[in-house]
């Protein structure tokens, strides 16, 4: 059994990382910190974990605790992993963190756009970007992993086969994408109110979001230098779910592209190329940790169609097959649901 | 192994069924029928399903094959388990039946409310009404299980510690039940269009419903004799879930309710008595076979509200849970995981 | 023209105030305070302002300036009205209260649900309670208008005819009641946010609701002594809306309902009998000022449907209902326009 | 008083017709057709016209009758307007078409889109394509108007700008639509169920769609040749509204784009040019003919955010506004009320 701690348990991210975790055979949540419900019983909180962790109960954050654990969660707001994730690692707890203070490989780049000096920059070296479908031997071996945010997941999967073929122009990329609501995390802001963001859509961070310099270092890897991508996220009035339309311009003589993406991803558990001709529906991957993606073509310009949940494939299901492939376990250990659908 | 067949499957309750059973280690879906789909696979209809059940397909009703079936669900409009249930459990292949057509002990009654000759009364006197925490013995020996509709099961285990206490006038039972829309299942009806039915609320058949009969008769076993019942069901703005709004006039000096509710259902799996004073959401129910109860007090009335999601302890959850209980295998198997929430 | 001020505009009855009365041909706002958004211009707050009040902008709230006005709306909290009511009322201003302030008329009751002392009894003389189906003449003549709260405006609607004609008995009456969550205001609370309020159901203050006194009061007066009420609200996963289901057991012989009905509200612009059998919706009603009934009966059970927009003749366009019989114009001035549907 | 009649007024556009037309003080909607629906008074089968249109009835099309009006509205499917058109125009009737049916310019281009012989190739000389923002002196000469599609209405008033300007490759156009679903209108299909469709979010048509030849129609229009353009239209969970998400390369020095929109639109009533920075939200135009644009910029690319009311601005709203230049009138008549929000 492989002891794990969460660290910031009552944001969305936590819960569905308890959800998952309670059908895991071989994990066993010890511990969920929470310096503002400490004391709370986390099925007081979430009544769907009802019957599942009677007796768990938010701590405080609490560094022996958690470094006596196999592994531990980072399921927080950016700057808490910088500040507590080196201690971890030197009392030999894997550090699985789910925020963005990881996922930057420059210091620089990272404090511009946080608006904070790096916590932790001397831990980047060895930080290794949590997306199985790049980087699996180097999860394995991995002490720390910085779990992929949901759009550059759904981004980075689309475009994958395309620019490792060097089939699209890496300087016309577009993606526009869609998320639902629960992307805005669990904060009381008026814009997230049901009479608000519902019956509505819209655009944010039109001049440029955060998501946007994760997205570019992850592409940027795979073609192997850097690329140009603009990025518009859209507020989608649903509870779960993203939908990246990813657009391409064709540059080399186009072979068959189901084709292609069905090789890319043949071995792959998580990524399910739909038969030619298909529009997947964020539905489709509701709750599990599926990536859905569907390739068409108008005349010169590829679009390809990526749809996840955020809350699994996202956020805490690519974070529990990162600890399956840290662990050594079968990489789908514990994610072998089917969506919920209607 | 259990093998079953499941009649009528391209409806709400038969792919739930098939998510369900997909996590069940017992039990394998060796048929599923449907004469408007026959050669179709179930996972290009249903893409959830993709990867869970690639080899199976849509086929026409047979007889011959579902009578080799260990029990055959069948989740079909009313009239079809009348034609083919008796074949079937001549076979030896147990039925277990998620329509109407069995739940109403009186063939007459039946008669009138769905405007048809009952198709077979002869099998009314070994049909079990399959509501484990009513019949969980007998259904343990039956052949022929009618699963109870949606609206009864949340309305019965709300008014069932009340009625078997005696303490309240079975002459004043009034049950305010609001469904999510799959409650009115997958027929393309305009009524039931996002367009249509998003962003209102409305009540139906408010001056008798089908279910009515069914919930009379059901209360009047747990009351030992008829009882007045009035039932209004409300047409909700969400996908999955019921809310029961039940209200009785106390008749005897009230003992603590809370206790009485949690003694009643100490022992039931699928039965959460929510702490005092707590107002239990559907979608803590998303997806599973839990039924979550509360009770208050104005006056001299007294409030239960129950909630479960339609489609699993409503139907296809309660149906597995009776199939379990009629092989022999622990009540829960395969239905264990928590609700998706949010 | 009629100037007019808003105390207290930034929620969601303020602008949905502002949304009514620029549709209104003689009425002018020439002022809305906020203290929170003093400077800010309402349009741009509420994008769907932008054309119509340009020049309008958020100002702290002023004695004096308000004190010029022919008329005064508080779209406040509670208490706010209070403390500025008597002041305007001596400069001669009338006022319009859309809070709770003035609408018991039993300060104590007041403070015991409010939980703190009531700062203007001397004013509960004065005030009308704004429902002008019942009190349309002393409106006429009222300076102090309390405004009905929406639950209390839909149920009152629905049971006047038959407490009218005592046709029920008023120790038994039931109100079930589902509303849309913009009835919980405009805060920023977790609950309110679209990830946990849509998709899910649910009762609350099923133990007894600050609508409660309110609603008894003007069913009391009705009936002409004391009435019996439990009432239970439901948030329901929609924006606007309440669906009220009444219920009452008949006393008398019954006599044609669906007449009774029609003949009471024959001459009441804003109150729509359906026909007989029907089932209204809230979404006939969005954004207007009407509430549509329909009566159902279950044997000695009488059910009325009554829906209404909350915000309009459960807040806003009641108050300009009002306004328009204080000032002796057509009643119905600027809320001609039919509901948005679909 | 203007007396018009409506064909086809069963669906989302003709309900709406007659809700705006509703609120015009210069139109009488003297007739409405429906072969399925005749005899049925426009009020029993939509509630929220009751009060409004009392009289109105669904009548069989009779050309002598609607040959009568001053002008007919079509809101029908393709190919009915071709049939029709023509013998209205021989009595001296106007028609105002809201299908697809004189869309196009060339008719086989229309015939390979809808699969069946354009039925009016001789009135296509004639017909004017009705973007008043584009061609508002031929509107006012007319005889016969073909209103633009809602996706098309919100991509080209959002590209308008920059091709008039010359300001981007017109090769290298990419129009991300987003449509509630009243876009697929008020059949009943199987997809558009609330069960299926809420709660998700899905792209159709992304190998070519028929609203494209429409759109690059009027791009070329604009550019004065051909353009490229690529369109991917998705179904988002909501009731009403489009957001065009428009992707644009700069290929010129980059002049102020906020002042180059805002200038191009200044006397426009319909058009409304939110400030630098700002994300219209499709609720800010729901029930109103107002088209909210916003400008962005991520390095070389240009990204447009243009959010209609398809059935207002996108459909019937735009009908009307094509009917007031037609007659002369100013034209905001009837389209002066603010959007509903919340």
């Amino acid at each position: 059994m492989i002891n794990v701690g969460i660290v910031g348990g009552t944001g969305y991210t936590g819960v569905e990382l308890l959800r998952l975790l309670s059908q895991h055979p071989d994990v066993s949540v010890e511990a969920i910190t929470s310096r503002s419900e400490a004391g709370v019983k986390v099925a007081d909180m979430y009544p769907n974990l009802r019957g599942h962790y009677d007796r768990l109960t938010f701590s405080e954050p609490d560094a022996e605790q958690l470094g006596a654990m196999d592994a531990v969660f980072f399921a927080t707001p950016h700057g808490v992993a910088h500040a507590l994730a080196g201690e971890l690692l030197e009392k030999g707890t894997r550090v699985i963190d789910l925020s963005a203070d990881f996922r930057l490989r420059d210091a620089d780049e990272w404090s511009q756009w946080y608006g904070q000096p790096h916590g932790a920059p001397g831990l980047l070296g060895e930080a290794v970007y949590g997306l199985p479908e790049m980087h699996r031997d180097a999860i394995r071996q991995a002490r720390l992993i910085a779990v992929p945010g949901c759009y550059p997941t759904a981004v980075q999967l689309g475009y994958l086969p395309l620019l490792e073929a060097g089939l699209i122009n890496p300087e016309q990329l577009i993606a526009d994408c869609k998320s639902g609501v629960t992307g805005a995390g669990r904060g009381a802001k008026v814009p997230s109110l049901l009479a608000e963001a519902s019956e509505s859509m819209k655009a944010y961070g039109a001049g440029g979001h955060r998501h946007l310099p994760e997205i570019r270092q992850g592409l940027g890897d795979i073609h192997g230098q850097a690329v140009k991508l603009t990025f518009v996220p859209h507020l989608t009035p649903m509870i779960r779910g993203i939908h990246a339309t990813l657009y391409g311009q064709l540059n080399a003589d186009p072979q068959d592209l189901q084709v292609l993406f069905e090789q890319r991803y043949a071995n792959e558990p998580f990524v399910d190329v739909m038969p030619a001709g298909s529009h997947p529906e964020t539905r489709s991957v509701k709750g599990i940790n599926t990536c859905r993606l569907a390739v068409h073509r108008q005349g010169n310009t590829i679009i390809v169609l990526s749809v996840i949940d955020n809350l699994v494939k996202g956020a805490s299901g690519q974070a529990i097959q990162n600890l399956n492939l840290m662990f050594g376990l079968p990489e789908t250990r514990g994610l072998e649901a089917p969506a919920l659908m209607p």
